[in-house]
């Protein structure tokens, strides 16, 4: 399956020419999901060609509006292109007031059902399931009430060998429970064991989400060996009494997380506008944790590379 | 006094890579009144290069969210950059609670204070005025409520003549007696006319800013002889049905607008987002009122030239 992340904006509170605010599309074999959607994210899908119609998820960390002020013109704009289609969004449950009033003094009645999912406020629990995913949120240490989130594929089905399926005439009514793993048994009673019929997939994917958030210890377990950890670095760890003050994260700290949490690869952002150069971000960070990337929007992480 | 106006963008409801939601600022003599605030309002001043501390006063026409969805993140970042200093709100009074209602989910308290000045919803008045200006509501007829809002420059004093002054010996504490047109009477009770003293200063400019509505002959008396009148233009001439139906105007309806109100210059804005090439709705207005330019994002209009 594809498993790909389109980075739409990376900055911290305030917006300036260069840095979009925090959005990501998380791209699941060609389902979409939409994570945070601040100011302007849906002109960054249309620069990135990124149909925005298809997105039918979208999760909201936290309600400051570095993080959600977007999602009203998103919504507006795909009434306005006709959408027919169920959106589902996870918020914290004030989103869903902010967003209806809206829409009243407009006096817009959307074409398409909107649901509001809202997010657990104390634990950790999954908050969507599907056949290929399973979407768990992360209670974060912020100066309101945050959450992140955990995209979890699901275990693949195995993959057919196409020629032993051949060899051993196996009727296609078969081919779902061979990729199961069912064994196949033939009219002679024989038993040919499913790994001389199929091959293992990919192990699943796995994507930890954390804006924004202070350093904090109780993710560790619950963000494990994650392929990718997006994890918020604010600012340069010369600031950690503000990060502290602030509800949010240095450099060295999110370098932390990714090695105590063992992730194969730690992507940061939220970046404070007081950097110009994001450069020396990366290479603090790289000082505790080697593999790591700067978020920047246009970046798109394929998981089948990390 | 220096009037201009600067275009931060000229779409209609969807917003484009290439054309951002309708804003303008209007530049008084370096007091900064905005007009309409569509999503990345902020980023387009940031571009520009305009202070959005110096704006005090920000009018918005309706509750559309292509022209005040940009607001909310405006009044976020000007308090996240320190700002002290009063802002004052137009617009209608639904606004008030949407505002407050999302500084409340991130349990922000503005640095500043933040006034709401709800619109006249049927009649036209006085919303501002002090010694430079004064601007009043427009009624429009649109699809909901909607206001366009007219910038009148006050008389200005007149201008002395140094020449004049110095043959007469007259003290400075006469001067402004004589900007304001007072004779000069020296000690010999001979009485020196002011038009020998002082000369006119320019005409008060006029503005007119009129978006969204449908074709409406009730606006003409209001806006007679403005300088510079903005009216929407949505459609080419051909969806006149659509626009009716929606509450806009066509471009050959802007023309007529301007013609029957014998403003000096037309400029169109407002433009669907089904015209690639905009330069079909210029050539088409053209035809019903020859001095009229396009909106487009950066375009500075001075009223000294026009």
């Amino acid at each position: 399956m594809s498993f790909k992340l389109n980075i739409l904006g990376c900055s911290s509170a305030i917006p300036t020419i260069n840095r979009n605010p925090t959005a990501q599309l998380l791209n699941v074999n060609e389902r979409f999901f939409l994570i945070d959607c601040g100011e302007s994210t849906q002109i960054q899908l249309r620069k990135y060609q990124l149909n925005f119609q298809r997105i039918n998820h979208i999760f909201i960390s936290h309600l400051h509006g570095d993080h959600y002020f977007g999602l009203i013109g998103l919504i507006s704009s795909m009434h306005l292109l006709g959408r027919k289609k169920e959106l589902h969004i996870y918020a914290h449950e004030e989103l869903e007031e902010i967003v209806n009033l809206q829409l009243k003094a407009s006096k817009t009645e959307l074409n398409y059902p909107l649901f509001f999912h809202p997010l657990p406020e104390n634990e950790s629990l999954i908050i969507l399931e599907d056949e290929n995913i399973r979407v768990s949120n992360i209670i974060l240490d912020h100066s309101i009430k945050c959450c992140g989130f955990l995209f979890e594929e699901k275990k693949s089905p195995r993959k057919i060998l196409a020629d032993a399926v051949e060899k051993y005439n196996i009727p296609n009514t078969k081919i779902n429970g061979l990729k199961n793993g069912a064994d196949w048994i033939n009219d002679n009673g024989e038993v040919v064991k499913n790994n001389l019929l199929t091959k293992p997939n990919n192990s699943p994917y796995k994507y930890a989400y954390c804006s924004d958030t202070r350093f904090n210890n109780k993710i560790i377990k619950q963000i494990k060996e994650v392929d990718l950890l997006y994890h918020e670095a604010t600012f340069m760890h010369d600031l950690i009494d503000r990060a502290e003050q602030t509800g949010h994260s240095t450099t060295l700290q999110a370098a932390q997380i990714a090695k105590k949490a063992n992730v194969k690869k730690l992507l940061i952002g939220h970046f404070s506008q007081r950097y110009k150069d994001l450069n020396d971000l990366l290479i603090q960070t790289k000082k505790g944790f080697s593999n790591v990337t700067l978020s920047y929007a246009g970046l798109v992480i394929d998981f089948q590379d990390i």
